[in-house]
């Protein structure tokens, strides 16, 4: 896997465009269309929060099409908790961009991030459509990246490609994250618009010229999430609107994936590794954050509890309090980790902060380097591991430490 | 139920002292002693946290005794993650207890709070008890209040009575909240000092002389936390050394509770009603808070269900921004609420804040008077309901909104 610059647009036949519709009070860019010049078989996994979005429910049921084309979206307003008006709007958004780009309704799938129970302002989006469309272009990845933020600081691209049988296939990525991050998407149910199991604003856009069954590119994109997305939380809080989407448009020329073979586990590695670097990106610009904290849990008996304890662990306010004080309080990372309702041993559990082994057997130790760790966790990335020595389930997760400007951050939102 | 002044040394027979002993850096109070004249029944819930600190564990293994006489107590120092070290010093510190007392050791609960990893310092303690034991008074349950509080703002203390068959019972109560609040406390089971099931830095000292067996106190007071102290969140963050200890020495000379008939549920209903009003004290003054916010979900299939989602909403850090900033952003209830892992029906639920619906039918209300909403929660108190309206479960949750103090507050605790 090599990094290429982009984003969305490095992939073949991928177009995309940016521009401000006045969505957002700021004036700042926020509206948004990623378009595939040839249909694309496409995936997506959302939000398991009982509360979902109106575009969240219409990107589900609309994913039962055997292709699609464009994905729409909104930033400044979810969207949510709007009933059925919410729901026409969602609707509305779809049309407009079917009707300028002359294909089916079902062929469009949407997202929206932003305040929720505020009517979506559908006639500025009808009004914008006509230079939404225009503003389509090979160049266009970064305009995309820009109009889907929120809180974040920075956008988040990223593009990689690798060789199947000789040819290139290209990965290329978009996501924001900011203020509610906690995701836990899953793939929505095929039956029924019914979603199959539970819970995570993060918003993330994947394009891919690779040629792949539409089933396959929906077990890909479900497995390299569960290994990135759904392992970075800001703040605990589980959004209505998390939708992480993925387009295939073939044109690499390929040899068509239909298996779990090598070239599958070729295209996944890549896919995973360019979901982990969105993941962190996002984990690491968290509103108003600065640290970008990895936490890794070893020695568990299986993957699954290693993942809750590690998840539970980068979600503990106190331990991020103590990593924006840059204060050495791994007590913190022991508390957290034996709350996660997860049966292990203490007393056999070691757990490191950076170079430092600062807990062994469940006993503080006494002898490390105190003025060493006060010294590593200044540092912009600090690096968390728990080994339970009890079996060889391993998970990593990711957060930030949090900054004072968080609660003033969060406390205005609305106003 | 009547409410009396004073604390725990409000039941006949009950003593309390509270020192200084150089436990904490600041110099405040850290020592605490509570002594029943005559021996008591007693009843714990512990942390189920799977780190537990050595004198949970001592505690734990204690109350297989019949009866108690003391509780001793120290804050500054939580005396956890020190491995078989910790373990010897929480049996010093209630030997020391016991051999001033001219007590067995076993009669002996010990509680600890504050940092984890460091050695507790038992020489301190030592030195200490002689002063300690001195003090015992009937006036000193407000020493114990004191020196038992860590971050707290205000010791948090009370008392009520009630009557049984025409006598007097008192029930008493002393308990400290502050940083690491979120506590989820279980009964010990009784063999082989096994913890039966799951999570809870608060520590809370009851007392009461009424007359009842020791396994109808344990009910009591299993069901009374459940509603109370297990249903506060400050900061989500679940601690290793939480306990709740009641001590009931028969003093009142009523008929022995040995059964669940009107005497018992006349006891348990104003145990509970002590236990509630302390812990809403605790959730009013977390590390920085200010907003006391109760937050009652109705209409849940199952109770059961109702506490998910109550607690699940109590620890959305968002929403707590959200109050600090007095910002009526009542979509962080729903996306929290629906972030629970609870199956319910969002397009069947209403939202209330304060005075006002804000979501009815899962669809956001534009005609509530916003001013008024915005006005209301300038208040101290906050309160919202959330009525899923599928069943008869309840629950109530209580929580406080986040200062930009707590960051600043809970990131220089170990330096």
């Amino acid at each position: 896997m090599i990094i290429v610059n982009g984003g969305v647009t490095v992939p073949k036949g991928f177009l995309a465009s940016g521009i401000r519709a006045g969505i957002k009070k700021s004036g700042n860019p926020d509206l948004a269309l990623l378009y595939s010049e040839t249909p694309a078989v496409a995936a997506g996994v959302f939000t398991t929060n009982a509360f979902k979005a109106s575009p969240v429910e219409l990107s589900i049921a609309n994913l039962r099409n055997k292709t699609h084309r464009a994905i729409v979206v909104n930033s400044g307003n979810a969207n949510c908790a709007n009933g059925r008006q919410g729901d026409a709007d969602a609707l509305a958004m779809a049309g407009y961009i079917a009707e300028g780009l002359a294909l089916g309704r079902s062929e469009i799938l949407v997202a929206s991030t932003g305040i929720i129970g505020h009517r979506l302002p559908v006639k500025k989006i009808e009004m914008k459509t006509t230079e939404l469309i225009a503003g389509l272009s090979a160049k266009g990845g970064s305009d995309l990246a820009v109009a889907i933020m929120t809180t974040d600081t920075v956008k988040k691209e990223i593009a990689v490609k690798v060789k199947l049988g000789g040819k290139v296939v290209k990965i290329g990525g978009a996501a924001k994250g900011g203020g509610m991050l906690h995701p836990l998407m899953k793939k929505a149910g095929r039956s029924a618009g019914m979603i199959v199991d539970k819970h995570a604003t993060m918003l993330g856009f994947i394009t891919t010229d690779v040629l792949i069954s539409k089933a396959m590119l929906e077990g890909a994109l479900a497995e390299a999430a569960d290994e990135s997305f759904n392992m970075i939380s800001v703040d605990g809080d589980m959004s209505t609107n998390d939708s992480l989407f993925i387009m295939a448009n073939g044109l690499a020329g390929n040899k068509k994936i239909t298996r779990t073979g090598k070239d599958y586990k070729v295209f996944l590695e890549a896919l995973r590794g360019l979901c982990i670097t969105l993941a962190k990106m996002l984990a690491g610009d968290g509103a108003g954050e600065t640290k970008l904290v990895e936490i890794k849990v070893l020695g568990a008996k299986t993957d699954e509890s290693a993942r809750i304890i590690a998840r539970k662990i980068s979600t503990s306010n106190l331990l991020k309090c103590a990593l924006f004080g840059e204060d050495p309080n791994w007590g913190r990372v022991a508390a957290s980790a034996g709350s996660a309702g997860v049966d292990f041993d203490p007393g056999n559990t070691d757990i490191y902060l950076g170079p430092a082994k600062v807990l062994s057997g469940g006993s503080s130790m006494k002898t490390f380097d105190k003025e060493k760790v006060r010294k590593y966790i200044k540092g912009k990335e600090v690096f968390i591991k728990v080994d339970l020595k009890s079996g060889k389930g391993s998970a990593t997760a990711w957060t930030c430490d949090f900054l004072k400007e968080y609660v003033t951050i969060n406390s205005e939102y609305s106003t």
